[in-house]
């Protein structure tokens, strides 16, 4: 399907801005995009998309969450405000593993529907592509009964949906040893062969896994060629950051608690290295340190981390302002961290841009001036979205 | 009008919890709050409202916003967070004086339409009751004009609205000694006498007014029976706390570099402590110490300070979660804040409360549960608000 899109106020992406521009749309992705009164003649006698006068931006991609999962965690959200450790909580078999117990209570419908309709929030906020991680089913059936649900998001969401299967916790009266020799050996081979997860992430982390069950499950991930990321020093340092490096990992996740040297191992991995500002701000962590890791040269990307405990977080915009405020970015640079940094992550260098060859994914901001949303605080003003170049919201 | 409230799954506010909840109102105000089975007789034959098992929360109170102003300040935003200061953006005739400038060329018409469009955000948000200062005038008429869109604002906003008079910074081209004896001596008598506004509030900082020039101004405001109030240490440490507790001011607000003497002061003299998680974020500034406030005794209030330079916030539910985040307060405590003692605040007793003789102006949840928003990062699921007992969102 051939279109063209005109009328734009100011197109914004983090390496170019053109004001009063257009792009050309082919088959789902661009074709051409430059000024508007520079539409090459080929394009003239295409469909044409008025687009209002508004500012666009590319879509924005969310490379880190757990989106399906049964229950809230609001009670527990309440105590830790009154001080009550995150740690303290899940060794008493809170956090994890209550979600854990309503994700097993919850049929493979209602997980669905329960996703679904937290996807469309995040649909309305500009976000055109989505990972979501397994991790709150931990025994084999569970964990593919989760896998199973993203993999009905991935066929039915307008959102590209990128699966990932995660080693969270060892479930309680597990051995460890026999947990790790499962996952490794059933659930990753099975994975691997159903094609239910593109990549395996392992918490590694005090309470989780250890640095060493970690490297056994992502050499194990390798070895059925399914790609790797980690849950890296969010609460103890562990090393698990220079692990993902080492193994050539796609992103290493929330460095909370990351070194110089950690930034330097993914600076020269080309690892994408993933902040989470929401459950950094919410469980009261160190503000991962942004700025100095995009000046050691670490591909900086920014998810929601979207989950029920730590980060119930269902803004993106919010994310890149937090990370902005607290870790100190500019907000372009936090744009590029959600957009084309973010689609590293994922391994796709053709998502969250604005030029020929890239998915046509855009948000239709509701002002003339793109950058708009990144300066609304707690309220996004967007006016439609799109996705391969159809318009995803609003619809109706 | 007299009507009765039933099928409330939960009520909360600050001092109580009630499961299965009801209550009856009468002229705009709560008569009778508790548990449905337990409604009197007396109210049995009242016209009934069934609010469908969600939860219910009192309506929010924004003791302290600009909300109207012309143009925005997306540019300087960008600039800030890429490192320049406000302070040297101040001085370079930027700032609050860009916001001067627009706010200038912009008719009453459109200040109304623009600053109506912002309180039906706040409203959406829950906020029922709202503090709207002037200050971007800083000429006597631009100020009086500030004030007329002001009294057009509460006119006509389902919202309460309450007018404060600000004295922001001196204009270019004055003398500081004249323009503080014009207001001292032209605009705080003129809207004395016409009644335009109910408060005069003063920005004494570092680049704006001294402890005398504010002394003087706070003075007359009382010596004319209009209510203080203070924006107090947000950037230098002037001792502008002290002075509204010793004057018995409503409200001092900011307060990122107080000290242990200057809480001690808040709670001696019961002027309410505002904090500004908007403006203490989006400038990178400490974060005000709310916990330690709290626990010295003050009574602490949260806001948004809507504007268009130092926090451009939309959400009072952000508002509270920074500060349970970054200032250590409780997710109940926060809500209290933003409610009960931000009505003080205001100098009401009678809002942001859900009991007999208070305003009878409600938030009903999207979620049996009624603390459920304060759990939803970036997202406020709210189902419908009232005030004075009239549905006002959503309309139609
Ligand atoms: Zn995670
Ligand atoms: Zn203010």
């Amino acid at each position: 399907m051939n279109q063209v899109f005109v009328g734009i106020s100011e197109l914004y992406t983090p390496q170019n801005r053109l004001e009063r521009a257009a792009f050309a749309v082919q088959d789902g992705r661009f074709v051409w995009v430059g000024a508007e009164a520079e539409l090459p003649e080929a394009y003239h006698l295409w469909p044409r998309t008025d687009l209002g006068g508004h500012g666009v931006l590319p879509g924005l991609v969310d490379a880190h969450t757990h989106l399906v999962y049964g229950g809230d965690r609001l009670g527990e959200y309440l105590q830790r405000a009154r001080g009550e450790s995150y740690e303290a909580i899940l060794a008493a078999g809170g956090g994890i593993y209550s979600t854990v117990r309503a994700t097993d209570a919850a049929s493979e419908d209602e997980l669905y529907e329960w996703a679904q309709a937290r996807a469309q929030i995040f649909l309305t906020q500009g976000v055109t592509a989505i990972e979501i991680k397994s991790g709150y089913g931990l025994l084999p059936e569970a964990e593919l009964k989760m896998l199973r649900v993203i993999r009905r998001l991935e066929e039915h969401l307008p959102q590209h949906v990128f699966a990932t299967l995660l080693a969270h916790v060892i479930p309680k009266g597990w051995e460890r040893e026999k947990y790790v020799e499962m996952f490794c050996q059933e659930l990753i081979p099975e994975v691997a062969k159903t094609g239910l997860a593109e990549a395996v992430d392992v918490f590694c982390d005090e309470g989780a896994f250890t640095l060493d069950e970690t490297r056994r499950i992502l050499e194990a991930a390798l070895s059925h060629n399914l790609r790797i990321k980690l849950h890296a020093e969010q609460i103890a340092h562990t090393g698990a950051t220079r692990l993902a490096a080492a193994l050539g990992a796609l992103s290493a996740d929330h460095l909370e608690q990351t070194t110089p040297a950690d930034w330097e191992a993914l600076a020269q991995s080309g690892t994408v290295g993933t902040v989470l500002p929401g459950a950094a701000v919410i469980l009261r962590k160190p503000f991962p340190n942004a700025r100095a890791m995009w000046d050691a040269g670490v591909r900086v990307a920014i998810a929601t981390d979207h989950n029920p405990g730590s980060s119930p977080l269902y803004s993106p915009w919010l994310g890149m302002q937090l990370t902005a405020s607290l870790g100190r970015l500019s907000l372009e640079e936090a744009l590029l961290a959600h957009t084309e940094n973010a689609a590293l992550a994922l391994g796709r260098a053709d998502l969250g841009k604005i030029e020929p060859g890239a998915r046509a994914d855009f948000v239709v901001v509701d002002s003339p001036h793109a950058l708009m949303p990144l300066y609304h605080w707690g309220h996004t003003p967007i006016h439609a979205v799109y996705v391969g170049g159809r318009p995803v919201f609003p619809t109706g």
